[in-house]
């Protein structure tokens, strides 16, 4: 058997089909962000990120690197074992309390990643509920989609962001099962944000609990960055909220919240969460941190919310297609994995801007875009720059526009 | 649905049968560990820790800690994105090369943890390698036979340590399909060690491919602390060495190490590997740093022999009776689940020692036990405490004991 041969022949059909993914070497500074430098093929050099998800720049805000400095010099690098061997610092117990006041729920429970949380949870709910059907919105996160997969429980897709369909998915099945309603808030690859409320009057007309993903909402939207719940003023009409610390928050980790028994039912009972080492204490420090900035300080929201109205303002004005939404991604659609690959390339080596070309399985085939997400420590100029370089490759590649 | 008591009573269960878990909460303080603050229901007391997998302490060492305080000053506290965007820094790039470097590989691959690396990386060989069996030993991690589960590849368990059994099962196997022979080193519960050399030999017999799992190994074992497959001088002939970076190293991720190929293909088409944020650039330098020091340093091994040696010494003499095995893992069995906590409350709360009773599901029920690991940080004196300790409960709770 050469397992080598296999290995090399899948790679080189991606490679075919343009869709073998190179990771650009970052190195990020404290005070700079989002400039960083590029360690690429010709050497180092200088580049403006414009596809990052620490999306307000939490990673190198002073209070919370202080936090990660001195846990770190305090407590040192590791927990040093799982949750429940020796492994819960004081300082997971502090982060769990502020993550069930942020999504105002009695509980939360820490995750290695907002990956594990989605994959370990849905996984743990769909299989230990006996008879459970899930009803999974049907551009869900790969997370979830894994943890339902994972589950074994039945599960029914329902168009996305549709109420109406997900009335008629509840209606076929039969009411004594429990059923899971299974969303996100922010839709991270299109932007759009779901109708929270009308999926709970619906979910709850049928006795089903909600399972909401603010990954990419928490930190960002919502008086004390609660996410699209807080602002939509239902957090406490979805049954389990999960987030992520690692993209607004700017750290690393996942979590839930939602009612004491549902956070002390996966703790007990979900593998992903029992049989693997807890996150550095200086991890959870830092995040809580973050966290409690974020409650308080509105201005790195507003801040950013100027900033992606100015990156489409300038868009619009110069014809460039992007995806219209609520929200503060901004999808630049082309369609085409090498071309999307190409436009990214020369953008990175003639203008200093770095955005990953978004290629398959991240999105769907002929789907490829640039995505843009515009913070609050893009400046004008980086905006000006983005704009006129945007419209300089338009023009030489001669790729359509659109007109206002 | 009343979703709460579907979960209250399952936790309910759970206490009924005594399988119920309180997590210690711990704050541990540089320069102190294995001595921590445990803040119990009375108050903050000193104990000392007794089943730490940050074995060798390196959690604490000032190498590490400088490391994950400087790359935090330097680069922040996250990495801000996927690995494909944005969030691949110059310190996964190094951590990867080391850790290549550590097993004798041409390359490695790093994971949010040890779980997500074990569920991914079989999860991924399984389910892409058309006709894949997987031969599973009998005690694999759970993180294993989660990514087996998902994986819905065929499965054949063979028997513990047994290469016979092994040969047995390869042998009822169509000669055409790709085998994969997933195991460990160091088992963590018994602390035995599995036959690398012949399970080799059998796997090569048969065309199959080998993944080794060095979890509780690395950093521990081999000259370079390159686990046992090293002290065994057989790296070469595994073809994929699996680690975590949230044991003996003292820090927190996962990581597989292999060929070009290997690595590029899970890199390429792994789900748990592409949709989660990147490690933070702190944690990667921090444990590069605890690579490169015990890569040249045998002292932390050494000394954690000698008190190993002399924890098991102390045991003997008292008759308290464990586990043999030929490792630093000391699992000193109760075999009830009731039992084994009241041993350990009344240890922590009137001797001030550490040790999380092991219960179901993490070991067989009937199986509970104390797991001790000794680690060069425990004094004389320590060991001394430990000893008095549990030949004073020896004798109250009338334990059965063993005679040499
Ligand atoms: C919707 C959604 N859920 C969950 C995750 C995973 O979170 P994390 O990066 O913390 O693993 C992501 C992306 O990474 C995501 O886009
Ligand atoms: C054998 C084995 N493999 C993998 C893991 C998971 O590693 P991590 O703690 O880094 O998730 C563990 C324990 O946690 C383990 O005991």
């Amino acid at each position: 058997m050469d397992f080598e041969a296999l290995f090399q022949g899948q790679i080189d059909a991606l490679k075919t089909e343009g869709n073998y993914r190179v990771f650009a070497d970052l190195e990020r500074r404290c005070g700079a962000f989002p400039k960083v430098v590029n360690h690429g093929e010709t050497g180092p050099s200088e580049v403006t990120v414009w596809c990052s998800n620490d999306y307000l720049g939490m990673g190198q805000h002073p209070s919370v690197v202080d936090a990660m400095v001195e846990t770190a010099r305090t407590c040192g690098t590791g927990a040093g074992g799982t949750r429940n061997i020796s492994g819960t610092a004081h300082h997971h117990v502090t982060l769990e309390r502020e993550l069930a006041d942020l999504h105002g729920k009695d509980d939360a429970l820490l995750f290695s990643s907002g990956y594990v949380s989605n994959w370990a949870s849905l996984g743990t709910l769909g299989s230990r509920l006996p008879g459970a059907v899930i009803l999974s919105d049907a551009l869900n996160h790969a997370s979830m989609i894994e943890g339902m997969r994972h589950s074994r429980a039945e599960k029914a897709i329902w168009r996305h962001n549709d109420p109406e369909d997900l009335d008629r998915k509840l209606s076929a099945i039969d009411p004594a099962r429990p059923k899971i309603v299974a969303f996100e808030s922010v839709y991270s690859m299109d932007g759009d944000i779901a109708p929270i409320a009308e999926i709970c009057d619906v979910a709850e007309a049928h006795g089903a609990m909600t399972y909401l993903d603010e990954v990419h909402a928490v930190g960002m939207y919502g008086p004390r960055g609660g996410g699209i719940a807080e602002r939509d003023g239902v957090m406490d009409r979805v049954t389990l909220i999960e987030g992520t610390l690692g993209k607004a928050f700017g750290c690393f980790g996942g979590y839930i919240t939602g009612s004491t028994a549902l956070c002390d039912f996966i703790r007990s009972f979900s593998s992903g969460f029992i049989f693997t080492t807890a996150l550095p204490p200086a991890v959870a420090s830092a995040a809580t941190a973050s966290i409690r900035h974020l409650k308080s300080s509105g201005m790195e929201r507003a801040k950013q919310r100027r900033q992606v109205a100015r990156l489409r303002a300038r868009l619009d004005a110069l014809g460039i297609p992007h995806m219209d939404n609520p929200s503060h991604i901004i999808p630049v659609m082309i369609g085409d994995p090498n071309k999307c690959r190409m436009i990214a390339d020369i953008l990175m080596a003639e203008w200093g801007i770095y955005v990953q070309p978004i290629n398959y399985p991240t999105v769907p085939k002929g789907t490829e875009r640039l995505r843009f997400t515009p913070g609050p420590l893009h400046t004008d100029a980086d905006i000006d720059h983005l704009a006129t370089a945007l419209n300089a490759l338009w023009s030489r590649c001669a790729l359509s526009r659109q007109v206002a």
